[in-house]
């Protein structure tokens, strides 16, 4: 493996200027998976870095050998430990960092001349949820709630960001996501249940039928959905608070949601 | 209201000092409300602050205004905006900030010489979760699941600084906050059912009776719940997770849990 002790080397030059500019990273559709976690859960999933890159220290660590091991074909760098560091925004780096096509979204059927849009089984749908730490642990909910599509809309922090990935904890390989969608034409096209969750007057949580394939949108940190997306959605359920309580943080609000269709979809006992 | 225009007010350096210092705020038993939510929250609530002190530009405006005039008697300063910028950590400080004495925990029954501790009702534990993120949100969440009383272990983020605060979102003024508490003793001494929440191997949320007082018990985001707590629980559980999905998000697990709690006791007609 080569050892890059310089900061003049091209290739260190450009994995810096792509970690520090979400911008170039999005345009390119490239995004880096920092630390031997995230690693690993792209590599479970099939998906293989572009390159990747060791901290020199971290080189013979037995989790980052046999992390280089899985991918023998995939371009391999050394940094020196000083250099890595600036690549990572960990404040204590992982010792390995790789660089991934972010994967397409795969198409799941079509109507009216809208391809890509799941029209049929369970979905997550963000309206301008805009706190990375929100997004991530939103997407690892899906995951673990077997809620497979995400549709993030405008205004959402961007999906293969750090600080997403990080949150997410390797969620992202086992989803498919979708930036950037129109969530009202979705709504229109959608032929399960669409459901928004509002803070006030909506249907019961607990009274909600979820054992149709459902939609389930969830808006904006302070300001919730957008109103026309509350208006497009086929019903609004509200989670019953204990009194005084005005809202609770949009990721713990879908983890209640999801996870009430999940147990209604496998049953209970008590 | 005295208006502040230099870095050398002794008041301005001695709130700035503290703002800068979270050993001294613990130590004073003191905290920082950073915005006019958190400021109208503790007000609500009926505590007032020792001092509040507001941004030039904002004191004009009505939401600050009429905090300001909900508490006449607690000193006010007004401060030119640069120096207010000092003292919040928001990128957009909203304007109004107050220093408040952290409340004290009411205690709630007695047994074995254990005075403070609640022995009877639903209870919230917290084992080394370290992010302030997270123990905000957990806040949040028992406030709303309706669970008052709150107790911290060792390890955890202080409850009563500046990004737990704004995380819970007012929370901690309908709760009762217990830090530093000895969990395994709590354990021992509570008369109700104790529950640790585990990724794997415990009863499936679904199948656990929650009709009895609970004291539900979550762990380090990386290495869950001690194993000496765990086997000082008198239950535990898990939530079931779609294939492929190793855990929740802290704070979603503990959504999920005691909603799950919540949704039991109100009734359901699903």
């Amino acid at each position: 493996m080569k050892l890059i002790a310089s900061r003049d080397n091209a290739t260190f030059k450009d994995l810096r200027d792509l970690a520090g500019d979400a911008r170039r990273q999005r345009r390119e559709g490239r995004a880096l998976l920092d630390g031997p976690h995230l690693v690993g859960a792209a590599l479970d999933h099939g998906l293989l870095p572009e390159l990747v890159a060791v901290s020199e220290s971290a080189a013979e660590l037995p989790e980052v050998a046999a992390l280089l091991a899985r991918m023998p074909g995939v371009p391999a760098l050394s940094l020196r430990d000083a250099l890595f560091r600036e690549l990572s925004e960990l404040a204590t780096p992982l010792g390995i960092l790789a660089r991934i096509t972010v994967p397409p979204a795969r198409p799941a059927g079509s109507t009216l001349g809208v391809p890509t849009f799941p029209v049929q089984g369970d979905c997550l749908l963000l309206d301008a949820v805009q706190d990375a730490g929100n997004v991530g642990t939103l997407l690892r909910t899906a995951a673990a709630a077997g809620v497979r599509e995400v549709l993030l809309g405008s205004g959402c922090a961007g999906a293969w960001t750090p600080r997403v990935l990080r949150a997410a904890q390797g969620a992202h390989f086992a989803l498919n996501i979708r930036e950037g969608v129109d969530l009202a034409v979705f709504l229109r096209e959608y032929r399960g249940v669409s459901v928004a969750a509002v803070a006030h007057d909506g249907i019961p949580l607990y009274e909600l039928d979820c054992a149709a394939p459902t939609a389930w949108l969830f808006g904006n940190e302070g300001a919730g959905i957008a109103p026309e997306l509350v208006a497009a959605a086929r019903r609004r359920a509200t989670i019953p608070l204990a009194p005084g309580s005005e809202s609770l943080n949009v990721a713990a609000a879908a983890a209640v949601c999801l996870f009430e269709m999940r147990r209604q979809r496998i049953g209970r006992t008590i």
